[in-house]
């Protein structure tokens, strides 16, 4: 470059970049699918009771991992923070489960967590260990874990989570003490605190409530803005996305030309500014990151744009939060660099590559704050690295609709505890205006994706309907001695995995709802083949001697075990089995009558995955159906009553 | 005292302080009872769905008030934190009400809060902005809403809560700004952040982390100690105060009188310092507050013990706090000094005061870390100062186990992040160990007080039960089409605040349950005398033609309707009432096989006040009982299974 050859420049650059983006987009598209994006939404759907085998597989784990690191290198306009997050709860699913059968990793001490809570709450203490590690913000790691991640929260999670984000920060801090000497490359540099802006009292007075609040305005819109325009693109991308893992690296490259393209030629716009006289820092830098970039300059010069450009994401944050330099950057590179940013974030969301939202959304947001600062620079007392703070705070707020995670991670970033009270205000009116125009960009992608999430809340059409009027597909229950073939019959035909059991005569008086067998359990009992010959209630000891407790516990990652897999005589199939032993007799129910609203807060607040419904009226047969989260989705009950949108 | 007459000097010191404690002390016992104390356990219940009238009513927030600035002015050693949540919490519940009726304030565009719920989440916003308000910490104010104050969590709430900091933080800040040339005392002083330390990064290594576990241990020791010694003072205080208000204001009397005598007297023992050389500040200070007491030393010199003892809370703690005076106090000072407050803090919180626990605590703990900090002073590379925070993070993580909260609420007075993972650790230590003790000095107080709390969780032992096992007393029901007579008489025989409604033949074929009634809205009905002289079904019309949605709505404070207010001629108690218009048809109901532990969770899960047991088999009566909140509680259930105890 220093001899002029710039195209053979820009092809080298680009086809850095591009070996790595290709890289990490065929390790995503054949390898684990689900390790695409930003993983948060993936997260914040499994907690909520989702259970998608892929999403916490070991393998996306590993693709998220290293695809998340060729990416970033690969130069894209994209973070590490949601993969950091995905990671982290895909370590606790893995730790969750005992390790993994499939790869022959496990350890039996850890198998403790075979139940659906106690799973939940550790790979929420896996997220929350995620955004530790990666802002490097502890308190953070625990709120984002509450506010974005969690779908219900205790007192022990809230518990468990600050253990494990102290642990994090602990062995964080001891690392980069061990790596201050300089041994492993930028890490040991800067301490906890990544953008530290601590100074004495900044002062403010009215006039800066008002650009706060066109702070707050701006970054609603914008944020609105590009909820709705990544909402269409990702729409456009699932097509492209659709044809197979050759299209979905083709469009990866396709993006990284362009990202190339754009770091390269974009500074060329830019000119050359002197380097600022007495300042602490050099001018121009000739290492891998730094403030001011000489890009083809002159000595004693450097290039703005390709200080935002050239640069890692980490300094590019930094140069734009710098306090006391008012006048490193035109104008016009902020724009181009902001419009940049913007676009490019857009674009490469969707790709086949592990890809965080949060440095996009900080740098467009530090950007455009800086604009403003720098354009109400006469009128106020705040510094444009303030303004930076305030715009990356209000596109947070704008885009990803938290508040208080926000508000400590931007809090922990900076160490910059006096802007705390605008900090709060401006989140509180990006959020706000945002929220008129659409839902956060993550609830938009868990939807997108079709994730069938519950909301806490019951729709207001829900009112309107009662239980019985949702419960759909013919009803297929059990005798508790039931006959082996209607079993095999029954699990080979349907996918349901719980059944209700009803007690018929002789075994007891008059048909008598029992309660509810899981599809795993009747599968574990069947391989006991302890079958009879006669319809008796038996005592329930056998299943006791032949199984031990984790034997019914649920399994890891793995679908556990398949009808499938189970072979059975005649003769077995026409044997009888108690169902008794393993039947759950307390499940939660309710009367075929009650409002549909009140029962899908029911079915939410206790995070369950049946519901019973059973008849007003006696003398019927003790069950009408059940619910399951299926039927709880506006997807499936506008289906149903295609007239009740019209009515609200 | 200048003219050595220090008995006089005494008795004036003693004599101010007495009269303010006895006036704070009459006001709570005359007018507001529940006024006394720190009003976080109160919260904590009624944010847990306990419905007491007093907790939060009018006269209380009166008392709260001016009570807590009395009993601080009158030198006790309590803080004004926790009353400061309570006058929130009541501050909150007067908006929310709509104002009082009692007192004539009344605003009908504020009564958009007469549900439990919205209610409720109004009263953990006013909870937040207290603490927001007393620590100037916006951020742990939501926090300390979340953790310990507010017994649901939504992400609505959370929302809620940081819009009310937010707002707080706002106007303190504007305050401060307004008072800043001095005109409101010791208001403007000091900005945002009470006790700032920020300062470069303070390095520690290794030996330091060894000094972290010995004081999380002495917290967690010390604070488990403070709870045993404050659950069994307390219990003393209660059989004085139970005779009568004098008693009450007499035992206030001798705290004074003992608490001047300490404060007054232990300074004698402590030698005089000379000032340190090249201090920025005064020495010895003149004036209200400040670093260096002067009491009795010659020029030039401070007595340490009255440098803690003889000032403002928030100096004290700022003295001991301070960076860079490892040799400001005597080591004896500061065991003096944290005995007495240890002592004092102990016999101090059961008086009939508003008194916080924060302040108590936090001298305490800020006394022993410094102590620790200067004993270790040569293997340590931390400041006494440093340690002293320490120190009292994890004497509050030792009482009142909160982590989070605590956490960030330090982070926000001190300004000090740095030391982040230190006090996360210091805290998971102490709250551990003081965990094996005992509960938190809250949840000790809720259970002491009789509140009928509800944990999250259900007890093991309810396993053993079914829901019909606890259904106690007679159960009293309603025909749809009741007789006035019956409901009358019903009403004022029992004090449910619930019935079952079943209709039975003619009205319908066999007995069924049509829902449940609550005791006011029959009482809002009866008031209408719309009765009929045949047993029938109306349409309803009529209900909705009389009253109106508000009329229906709960009653703020103050009790609403009493059956003892409503007469009937003999006539009218012949005639028949209809209630299914305003009946729930859709109440929560469990199998009365129902496992109790389940049972319990559903219960506490949605906030329930009642929760209907039905029948198994049919052909009966279609309910069994009602549970409530005291059917729940262990109390209850040990009384009706004395056996369960033992067998765990």
């Amino acid at each position: 470059m220093l001899q002029k050859r710039y195209f053979t420049a820009f092809l080298a650059y680009g086809g850095c970049n591009l070996v790595l983006g290709a890289t990490a987009a065929a390790l995503c598209a054949y390898i684990a699918p689900a390790a695409a994006g930003s993983g948060i939404p993936e997260v914040k759907a499994y907690l909520n009771g989702v259970d998608a085998y892929s999403i916490l597989a070991p393998s996306t784990l590993f693709v998220k991992i290293f695809g998340s690191i060729l990416g970033v290198s690969g130069g894209f306009v994209l973070g590490k923070e949601g993969p950091m997050v995905h990671t982290g709860a895909c370590i606790a699913n893995l730790l969750g489960q005992g390790g993994s059968r499939k790869y022959h990793l496990t350890w039996n001490w850890l198998k403790y967590f075979k139940n659906d809570r106690d799973r939940r709450d550790l790979i929420t203490c896996g997220a929350a260990a995620g955004v530790a590690a990666a802002f490097r913000a502890p308190v953070g790691g625990v709120l984002f874990a509450l506010e974005e991640a969690a779908s219900w929260w205790r007192s022990a999670l809230l518990w468990r989570t600050f253990f494990t984000t102290a642990v994090v920060a602990v062995v964080l801090r001891a690392l980069i003490e061990f790596c201050r000497k300089g041994k492993c490359g930028l890490f040991g540099q800067g301490g906890l605190i990544m953008f530290d802006l601590s100074s004495n009292v900044p002062s403010y007075g009215t006039q800066d409530l008002i650009a706060i609040i066109i702070l707050g305005v701006i970054g609603g819109v914008f944020g609105g803005l590009f909820n709705f325009l990544l909402d269409r693109i990702l729409r456009v991308y699932s097509i492209i996305n659709e044809r197979g893992a050759p299209s979905k690296i083709l469009l990866t490259i396709t993006i990284s030309i362009i990202t190339s393209a754009c770091s390269y030629g974009l500074p060329w716009l830019a000119a050359c500014s002197p380097c600022p006289v007495g300042s602490m820092e050099e001018c121009p830098t000739i290492g891998r990151s730094g403030n001011f970039k000489s890009f083809q300059c002159p000595p004693g010069h450097y290039n703005g744009l390709a200080s935002l450009f050239f640069n890692t994401n980490d300094d590019a944050i930094r140069n734009l939060f710098s306090r006391g330099t008012e006048n490193e950057f035109h104008m016009s590179s902020l724009f181009v660099f902001f419009i940049a940013i913007y676009c490019l974030g857009l674009v490469t969301y969707g790709i086949a590559v592990p890809s965080g939202l949060f440095i996009p959304v900080i740098l467009a947001g530090a950007t455009y704050g800086r604009i403003v600062g720098t354009l109400l620079g006469p009128m106020s007392d705040i510094d444009p690295g303030l303004f930076a703070l305030l715009g990356a705070a209000s596109f947070l707020g704008g885009t990803m609709r938290m508040t208080v995670s926000v508000c400590v991670i931007l809090l922990e970033l900076t160490n910059e505890l006096h802007m705390l009270p605008l900090v709060m205000l401006v989140l509180l009116i990006s959020k706000t205006i945002a929220d008129c125009f659409n839902k956060g960009v993550y609830d938009q992608i868990v939807v997108m994706k079709g994730l069938p999430f519950m909301e806490a809340h019951a729709e207001p059409y829900m009112r309107h309907l009662v239980a019985s009027d949702v419960v759909s597909g013919p009803l297929i229950s059990f005798s508790g001695v039931e006959k082996v073939g209607n079993i095999v019959h029954a699990l080979r035909i349907t996918g349901h995995n719980g059944f209700p059991v009803v007690d018929e005569p002789p075994v007891s008086e008059a048909p008598e709802l029992v309660g509810l067998v899981l599809r795993s359990h009747v599968l574990v009992l069947l391989s006991g083949r302890n079958f009879m010959k006669e319809k008796v209630k038996t005592s329930g000891s056998f299943v006791l001697r032949r199984f031990g407790a984790f034997d019914f516990a649920k399994p890891g990652s793995g679908k556990g075990m398949k009808i499938e897999d189970l072979d059975f005589t005649e003769e077995e199939m026409e044997m009888y089995v108690d169902l008794h032993p393993i039947t759950n007799t307390s499940p939660y129910t309710v009367v075929e009558t009650m409002s549909l609203a009140k029962a899908a807060v029911l079915f939410r607040a206790l995070g369950l995955r049946h519901l019973l419904v059973v008849p007003k009226t006696p003398g019927r047969f003790p069950i009408v159906g059940i619910l399951t989260r299926h039927d709880l989705m506006p997807e499936h009950i506008h289906g149903l009553f295609p007239n009740l949108r019209k009515s609200h």
